[in-house]
């Protein structure tokens, strides 16, 4: 199996509802190759991953998801999401993430790399990550809810001081099979040469 | 031609010196479609891309990146990066980055999305980017250093106030093929169910 490069781009998509199906180490590995080989400021490579698949924990961290949802997301995004997106997100956040086998918790080593490239240093990994799950059919999204329970997360997972938790990834078989994603077509948002002339 | 996806992942590197071979619109149109399937926090797109060919605005540009180097980069990196990458970065920033035919400056909208969510919603849009010209044959990099001068950038590329400047992305084709990318095996920076116990 060789999976074409642009197919995997423009089929990638967020799952929050996952089979029963487990996903192998194998599997797992083939993400993580992807994710480290992304570029980082300095190639310091300030990336940790913490591979979750024990039940008890991965319900902790479906509970912080679900209580950062019902604290303040569900108001927050209330009116902001077109109402299908705000009820897969809904689901998502109350139960259909934590259902997913295996969760990636993805960090950022602030010792390793500087706190103001965290963003551009661990984030392509991320989509390497999302990407490469797609490329093997597995189900995957980019959820950073839990990440506010930074203190919460830090404690189940045993994080020192100097790795900051960035990401959780729910990695799993898809329940059902989606469709491509809706995006706004490149031109909408491309200028030529300054800002306002269209592509 | 049908490039494979994991292929493609682990061929990415940083490209700082290009040819002179012109890259066609056709081509910036598979990196620009790429970058716009990338997940985005609500999936807001906050991706703004001006697309540089100008070779006024490109040296601009350069000017800012050699600034930026030659103000405080070169001091800081010195004894931080390994000597053959702190060459190919002086080299990059002092004009190698300049010579790329096309420049496309990734900037983030922050009325469209929230400010706190730039990282998130726009570097795995950078990445898929990235990864496309590899796809392709193109170099390219991520490079943040012109970014620091947020205001210069604005003038020079009309940027409304909402718009900020988050990377400049050289496109063009390799002055010489590289290598696949140095990067330590993903084991280790990958933990099971809590940090310290080894993948």
């Amino acid at each position: 199996m060789s999976p074409d490069f642009f197919d995997v781009v423009t089929r990638q998509r967020a799952h929050r509802a996952f089979s029963d199906r487990p996903v192998t180490d194998h599997d797992l590995a083939r993400l993580l190759d992807a994710a480290v080989h992304a570029p980082s400021a300095e190639n310091r490579q300030p990336w940790e991953f913490v591979v979750v698949r024990d039940p008890h924990r991965r319900a902790a961290i479906g509970e912080l998801m679900r209580r950062g949802w019902e604290e303040s997301g569900r108001e927050f995004e209330r009116g902001r999401l077109p109402r299908a997106l705000f009820e897969d997100v809904e689901r998502g956040a109350t139960g259909g993430i934590a259902t997913a086998p295996v969760h990636v918790v993805v960090c950022a080593d602030v010792a390793r790399g500087l706190e103001q490239t965290v963003g551009s240093s661990v984030f392509p990994a991320v989509q390497n990550l999302l990407l490469a799950a797609t490329a093997l059919g597995l189900g995957s999204a980019l959820t950073t809810i839990a990440v506010g329970y930074a203190h919460e997360l830090a404690a189940l997972l045993a994080l020192p001081g100097h790795v900051r938790p960035v990401a959780v990834v729910p990695v799993g078989w898809p329940a059902r099979p989606l469709g491509r994603p809706r995006r706004d077509p490149f031109g909408r948002h491309t200028h030529r040469e300054v800002f306002g002339v269209p592509w």
